[in-house]
């Protein structure tokens, strides 16, 4: 899949779970493969609504079985680290947070992941809408447990 | 109209809008009438997904024509005051912020107000469903211009 497949089908699971985009929007999906080279299976597809020094807002767009890896989100400077809560919109996700069980997000459901805390997610087999309300997000200072991977 | 007249019509709205609730959320929703008995006119319907001390977001909902009235978000302690961001989802919704033109907002568009801003909106003939993205929300210490006002 091309970056600009994977756009379209993001835009098209988007309009399907009735979100309106500009056409600003639509066309700057970020496709993130984790430098990995293999989005159909780990990958993320975003389009971030807002990012301040305080408050940030996206959409997440899974595939069906996509997988964004493990990560942290550590503390910088004065921030004690990226607070992030996870609401499913359309689809389902699998949610696998350091010190508990597997947590399945279904349409409307929703969970919040403390700073510096490890986690993982998979959509289900029709792939998954997320919006994500958070701090401020900085990509760059994300960790990654596959040493491979660098944003 | 009552307030659960007011919840069935604000979720209703939502459901249209492809948004999904649990049942709790929708038996939650919150009716802000502001203390003026004038629901039709001056009012909010509001879902809370998430306040934390850091970040918070809602669904907002607003019938025909009706009005969430003029107020600031002060700052309170080491909180410089709460920052949001509008993004409307269905419907129209017309802006007025302090030292602004009036914004119009339309599905996809959206706008970030900055802390201690005198601000009011008012929906277009349809109705709208606005998200809010926003730093922490404390009702208590907002601030309106009517002073019959008090949350």
């Amino acid at each position: 899949m091309t970056g600009k497949e994977a756009r379209e089908r993001a835009a098209a699971m988007l309009a399907e779970a009735g979100i309106a985009l500009t056409p600003a929007e639509r066309d700057g999906i970020e496709i993130a493969d984790f430098g990995l080279g293999n989005l159909d299976e780990i990958g993320l597809q975003i389009v971030v609504y807002v990012n301040t020094d305080r408050v940030c807002a996206k959409e997440l767009v899974l595939f069906p079985r996509q997988t964004c890896p493990e990560h942290r989100h550590p503390p910088v400077g004065d921030d004690p680290g990226k607070e992030e809560t996870f609401r499913c919109r359309t689809g389902v996700v699998h949610l696998h947070i350091e010190g508990e069980d597997e947590i399945v997000l279904r349409p409307g459901e929703q969970w919040t992941i403390p700073p510096d805390t490890l986690h993982w997610f998979q959509a289900g087999d029709e792939g998954a809408v997320v919006s994500e309300f958070s701090t401020r997000s900085r990509d760059e200072t994300d960790v990654f447990t596959d040493p491979r991977i660098a944003r």
